[in-house]
């Protein structure tokens, strides 16, 4: 029953993370076999990148169906990304939603592979930020990390918070929703309130080369 | 005997990709420690991405005439690069070829490790387009699927080709040859016509963002 | 005890490549988690990519010491990054160290693993620059591989030495002193007196494109 649960997150994950990188390339006037590869990168890479550090079969080879999905959702984007009011809006929101489900279950992939709980965190970090990273990298935007903007914090905060959670014997399910939902608070009130860290300032008359 | 030709293939592919490599070194006027590097990373890089997600032992491990070959051709390429009329022209053909050639053997070999006909298609279009983003984003070149031309489209269609002649029984000396030629044909009239897909236009007076 | 040795090399390359990812971020004004992931993918990135080709597991994925560590590192340089009377010598110094440690570590473990002496050589070059390849792209500075001056030949020629010693039977602890030596006095004179190869020159009158 929970691991439909797992999948069906996993799913939402996959999906929602294809919608942004097809909306990046909606932004870009990409044509649609480059909706297709932006999507479906953006959409498989995080978990890519997760399962090929854990040496784990990579989750799409035996399973066409991810393809397919990221394909489908990208062309249905093609046809339809001027309908919401403001496609950056968009993908905004629903990269923090992408996020945050997959900070939670990549930390929970690597942890049913037997890693320790730091290690498990790092992976939730991987799975959430890669599928953006590249997004970005393909589509020649500023990649997420050099953005002002909490955006890796709130993935850290997530998976740790899933990882501590279990550690404690909380139940998968409860780890889980906690999890998504320190994750995606975090970084809604980023975008709404413009959260941001402190940052690294040079102090004067010093070096600062 | 077919093994043969396959083989011959992937060897051709290898080297043609390292040309373009080296041709983007020659572009960026580096020295021929960077030659030597783009050339590899450009010849070697598709098949490796290839291999690492399917699982399998990357293929130049165990084969170290592969990076040997990519040096030796890089460094050819290093005193003749001012022999070609337009070395752009030269990059752009080679480029082509090495594409329709990775394409088939991308989608064989993953076929060969019993991956399912959509992955294998997926796997033909990542080895034929791997290298080049590779090269284009150290050689700081703009990447080919941002490009306006008809590209992975070409990748694409090679591979689908080979795929689907095979599920309907057809030999695999001419699976791979149509899958070569709709491949190297669509991408040679996208270079010569200026073939290009239709391109997402935003709406005006609507979300524009 | 030799085992010691290179394990604490080892360690002292991560350490010292995540020093350079950490003055990186602070070159780019990032916060805390931005030094902590900049940081971390330095310092692992080279050896990632080198244990992936090799089908190796990830060194790091069963010793989270090497996350922590890299954080940790990360998290001093926030504090003390306005210290050095240039960050930007400190960088390019730090880099050189960490760079000679990993072409001499990289050639080794590639040798461990049992493969070719030429594949050895080009595992270490791999591990050698790849940390700086990601810091460079993360970080949205110019790859260390189109820089003018010697740097991917500093790290082929101490892996060489490396590997070309080993195979006359000159103990471990000599070759590695060896490699690390001349991969890091060749990288020296690069930065103190501008060494560079000549340079790829087009022809006039050629073809020039």
């Amino acid at each position: 029953m929970f691991e439909t649960v797992t999948t069906l997150l996993d799913w939402l994950g996959v999906v929602v993370f294809a919608v942004t990188g097809a909306l990046v390339a909606s932004r870009k006037q990409m044509d649609i076999v480059g909706f297709a590869l932006l999507g479906t990168a953006t959409g498989i890479g995080g978990g890519t990148l997760r399962d090929v550090l854990l040496g784990l079969p990579v989750f799409w080879i035996g399973e066409p169906a991810y393809l397919v999905a990221c394909v489908l959702v990208s062309g249905v984007v093609f046809f339809t990304a001027h309908i919401p009011h403001s496609r950056y809006r968009a993908l905004l929101w629903l990269d923090a939603v992408g996020m945050a489900l997959f900070a939670v279950i990549g930390a929970e992939k690597a942890l049913l592979a037997g890693v320790n709980g730091i290690v498990a965190v790092a992976m939730g970090v991987v799975t959430a930020t890669f599928g953006g990273i590249i997004r970005d990298l393909l589509g020649g935007e500023i990649p997420v990390i050099l953005r002002r903007e909490i955006y890796v914090t709130a993935a850290l905060l997530g998976a740790a918070t899933f990882v501590i959670s279990m550690a404690f014997g909380v139940s998968r399910e409860l780890s889980t929703g906690a999890g998504f939902i320190i994750a995606l608070l975090v970084r809604a009130a980023a975008l709404q309130r413009g959260w941001s860290l402190p940052r690294y300032r040079p102090r004067p008359g010093q070096g600062d080369n």
